[in-house]
């Protein structure tokens, strides 16, 4: 299998090259061969060719199985004022591969569930897998300047087939999970969302009948996730929404260095490329080449791209397990570690291989 | 003065009752004299005359000092597909008046903080003062279909001059406190972010050298919210973002049922009409008529009613002071009794008086 990697800005390259070991202990335990190819994007790019998605590095992602990406940005490209911004790399790049669906599991590890600013009753349990719409929404609409500049706009929409696309591929993970779907929009002000939640009462009627559909608007389910986590299984929305309730729910497992995310397009049968794989984390420049990033989210990505990339799942449950093991056995980088003696970022790779 | 009371669906009339009781209780005490007039909104409205915010309701409105509010909705008028429906009443009422900043103090009791989802140590000392604009952005924004219906649009929308009103309005209020204004938004992506963040800068340099002036991206802003809630002082936002951070910070406090909110416009000076003042919790149907209701948040909106309203402050801190005074004592309505014993709406309200 091909795998693209994007190493990108600030610890992005030290944690993409820890999980680079791993994948390469997974080829050699399971007899794969993975052949990695490294290329620009983000802040890097720009520096390198001026361009935040080099064409180079879009053509080798198209012919690749699955994509492993680091991290983008810093507060040396911050201004967003910007002509050419990092995270211009990684809106194309989404919008390029058509990867339209974001995954994130919140899922706290038990071993590490002290470290939530919640506390512990509310949290502990909790098992939501996040999906939003990545491709389409107000991130993508139409946007400008009028009145000699003086006023912005930018348009938010969405189709009822984007709508479709996104909640059957969330309806469906629910299937293989609890069941149940929420489905977070603000219907009671905005079009779009009053189209995404007739399509999705309409989805789930007509295609899912055995998965229980629930509709919250995005202000209270900023609410819910704070006081009662643990009552939602796949929970679907759009871009926005989205990114702002996926970096809400980051925090509750108190550990946001082993969080990974999947973006995921159509499947290869009706002619999707490959998914990306990346962690929530940011590039944390102030740490960069400090020893002291966290590469398990990184790493727990690769067992991502492992299952839902390559569709090699007891390669991704041999991977999740070793990182399960070697922090139930106190393996912490300074971010989890709460004070106490922490291991660098090879030494907590080191425990997982 | 002339007070307009707007009790609306659920527990608002008898929130708006008690809230009633302090006012002339106020009266008494202070030699003030205020005429109350009482008219429908939201759904007991639609029921009544069809009409959300009917035409009576608003001339009432517009000739008052100030508005009391009790909560609008419920499952009754539920349908977003509905012509009608009862929110309606609430955007066009703020939008009618003008009311562009709405006001939302997040300051945890510390007699209650240990009822915050939070770890104690993470809530206690919080106090921030959001800031959110309330009659622009994506809410009132240009919507409709196209495609046959099959696509939806609303467009987010901000002005120069909506921007400049809002943020002088927050830094005015952050020079009465800590001298510290975090600007809200999601410059990295959106066109109408952008404008707001440059005028902002533009607006603090030019008027507000004394204030500190930061930018937080929004999908930061609801993680630091769960993690540093004490670094934050008057936070400004747009519509929809501070429509989502603020009942996320809602949760903080432990105490819904004890947060007022205040809507204001411009000055009387510079032709601004009256001040809406409203609970930020809903109308909780399925406890109106039980005697379960906590009217204390209400009763604080009389208080900022008092201050902001008819510029009253010592009547406003003697309202402040004695429902502090009632919670310190222990009073507890069932929503913030974690199980203990609990008093009645009247009972509350009585420990007040
Ligand atoms: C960097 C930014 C454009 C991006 C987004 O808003 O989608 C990020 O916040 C994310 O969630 O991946
Ligand atoms: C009822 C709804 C339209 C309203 C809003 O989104 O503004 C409410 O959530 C609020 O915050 O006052």
């Amino acid at each position: 299998a091909r795998i693209a990697l994007l190493p990108g800005d600030g610890i992005g390259p030290e944690i993409v090259a820890e999980a680079v070991r791993v994948l390469q202990a997974v080829a050699d335990r399971f007899s794969h061969t993975f052949e990695l190819s490294e290329h620009l994007i983000g802040g890097a790019a720009i520096d390198a060719v001026g361009d935040p998605l080099p064409p180079d590095t879009l053509k080798a992602c198209k012919q690749a199985d699955a994509i492993l990406l680091g991290a983008v940005g810093g507060p040396k490209w911050d201004d967003p004022n910007a002509a050419v911004r990092p995270e211009q790399g990684l809106l194309r790049i989404r919008k390029e591969l058509g990867l339209f669906a974001n995954l994130r599991p919140i899922k706290p590890l038990d071993a590490l569930v002290d470290a939530s600013p919640l506390k512990t009753d509310i949290v502990r349990g909790t098992d939501i897998l996040f999906v939003r719409e990545l491709t389409g929404g107000v991130y993508f609409g139409d946007s400008g300047r009028r009145d000699d500049g003086k006023t912005a706009y930018q348009e938010m929409v969405y189709s009822e087939a984007e709508v479709e696309r996104i909640v059957r591929l969330a309806a469906r993970l629910a299937q293989g999970r609890g069941g149940r779907l929420t489905s977070v929009d603000k219907a009671n002000v905005l079009e779009p969302s009053r189209l995404w939640r007739s399509v999705t009462t309409r989805v789930l009627a007509d295609e899912f009948p055995d998965v229980t559909l629930e509709h919250v608007l995005v202000d209270a389910m900023a609410m819910h996730l704070l006081v009662r986590p643990r009552d939602f299984d796949v929970v679907v929305t759009g871009n926005l929404f989205g990114d702002i309730l996926t970096d809400e729910a980051s925090m509750l497992p108190g550990s946001l260095g082993l969080l990974p995310s999947a973006s995921l397009g159509a499947p290869k049968s009706e002619g999707g490329g490959p998914g990306l794989f990346e962690p929530i984390h940011g590039s944390a420049p102030d740490i960069a080449g400090t020893g002291k990033a966290n590469p398990l989210a990184t790493i727990l990505c690769t067992a991502m791209l492992l299952r839902d990339g390559l569709g090699l799942p007891d390669e991704a449950a041999a991977v999740e397990g070793a990182v399960h093991d070697a922090v139930g056995s106190g393996v912490r980088t300074a971010d989890i570690a709460a004070g106490a003696a922490s291991v660098t970022t090879t030494e907590a790779a080191d425990a997982v291989l």
